[in-house]
């Protein structure tokens, strides 16, 4: 069974059950300098240490688990050379039905092998949206395997909010969730779930300036496509997507844009004082407070920290 | 109050109740795949989330809480350009009390710069040990403050033992706890408290080949002092001492050794799948895991993660 329109509160609780045993309830930890940096009482939710090491893995899981038997016979495929193709390559996995990657002849070796470690099976195509979008197409009309989007799709929304929800469960009286935005699946999830679990939590996004197409979709009120995005937050490159945009429109209260600098700066932070390793998209959250001080001060925040997929041969600092 | 012998049951409960409200109880986690990777069953107690990012800062905090209202207000002082430097200083800074660190002029910036940011007082004296004494003496001498060695000092032993306390009331029926060593303060109070709180759980050592005095130590029956030494693992320098030594002989059933290349490739694995970061030091416990797979086959272990304060301009990989 597939959700058709914006997911309910009833949807989000069953994607919840539904993907509970097959997910991490990931740990929210903090940080007293950063608190005292920042002059705010700041919750990190880890989903780092999720399966597949981000919070894709619960999208990805709802949508599978939602398949009917037929429909897992034929297997699910995807075009992504992030944490979404990682996450659908497993969550086919563990229920047994193939997972068709597209990904271009270009992607880093360390995203290729993370695919096909989870037993994805991989196309290659050329490195244009073009080829992606054919080779895709063939391989669903070879093999009936369903496409789920990374984003554009209500069983991955639902499956992404169970992210806020949890935050939500553990922390009574937040006064704000911030989420990274790039195709705004993560970010669609957390504002329904704010607006269905929250005691009046605001929701607030940090993009970065070198891809803020959401930024300028949010505050132009229509969609604005990313083009030739250009920041080192490498999971925030995709442009919304129009059911993301709906709900974003409707629940988001604000947007929050970051330079690249501002991110690095802040991925620093995290890495030194929390010893946790997240990834860049993950750190244009705590930017935004940093940068934006007076909007956060004595408030109870929590940030999503979406990832912790990183190259460690490649890092920014 | 100071312990005058081999910590009882009943010290390290009064440690650990009176460090209790300044010490973060750090979390336990776990990674499928590295146990898959090892076939055995691995809890990472994280004492990376520590305060000043080390276990230390449990042996410093009990050997300050312990002083008397006289002791407090002449200070604490120590030789050390590592992680007890930070603990003290931040334990004497939480507890007003004047925290003197005597440290080399060619002390990585890094370090110094943790040591002044938790308010220690810092002399800087030549890189010989005859120096480092030398001027410490001098300190105590002028100031009357007392010396808390960071290994040799049974309220410092005490208070590392708190960590394998915790694990132990989290985890029952634990087959084996691996923890560092280099002193011995860590491994000391570990094998003390699987001791008293243990349910016939085995406490291994792990050692970098290339400073392994502790194993020619234990296995030789006499204090083999550390010459030399040269390895990744730079928190695991130093030589056992006269208490640590004792006890160690007396409670721990095993020392394992590992290369430098080892190590890494653990640390690697760790920092990759884990999401987490790790210096060196704490990474010979996973490796003497992956080296020797049959003791642990199947077998519940936890692993102590000491530390997690590395130069991210100089990481080994």
């Amino acid at each position: 069974m597939h959700i058709r329109s914006e997911p309910s509160k009833k949807n989000i609780i069953e994607a919840h059950e539904r993907i509970e045993k097959y997910i991490h309830k990931t740990a929210i930890l903090s940080s007293q300098l950063i608190d005292r940096i920042c002059g705010a009482n700041i919750y990190f939710k880890c989903e780092n240490f999720q399966k597949v090491g981000a919070f894709k893995f619960r999208g990805a899981s709802n949508a599978v688990l939602s398949l009917s038997n037929t429909e897992l016979n034929a297997g699910v495929a995807t075009h992504s050379s992030g944490n979404h193709a990682a996450a659908l390559a497993l969550s086919g996995k563990m229920n047994n039905t193939p997972a068709y990657i597209v990904m271009p002849s270009n992607a880093p070796k360390i995203k290729i092998e993370a695919v096909k470690e989870y037993g994805g099976k991989i196309t290659f195509c050329e490195p244009t949206l073009k080829a992606r979008e054919e080779t895709l197409e063939n391989i669903v009309r070879q093999t009936g395997a369903t496409f789920i989007h990374p984003y554009d799709n209500y069983d991955v929304i639902a499956g992404q909010a169970t992210c806020g929800k949890e935050i939500l469960e553990e922390l009574e009286n937040l006064d704000y969730i911030i989420a990274p935005v790039g195709g705004g699946g993560l970010l669609s999830g957390t504002a329904l779930s704010s607006f269905y679990f929250g005691k009046d939590t605001k929701v607030i996004a940090a993009e970065p300036v070198g891809a803020d197409d959401a930024f300028r979709s949010f505050y132009g009120n229509k969609i604005y496509p990313s083009i030739s995005p250009k920041t080192i937050a490498d999971g925030l490159l995709t442009s919304l997507s129009e059911k993301t945009f709906q709900i974003i429109k409707k629940y988001v209260s604000q947007i929050i844009t970051v330079t690249d600098n501002e991110i690095i700066y802040a991925m620093r932070l995290i890495w030194e004082r929390m010893k946790i390793i997240v990834e860049p998209s993950s750190a244009v959250t705590l930017a935004a407070i940093i940068k934006h001080k007076e909007i956060f001060k004595d408030k109870m925040v929590a940030v999503i920290i979406s990832g912790g997929n990183v190259d460690l041969n490649n890092l920014p600092f």
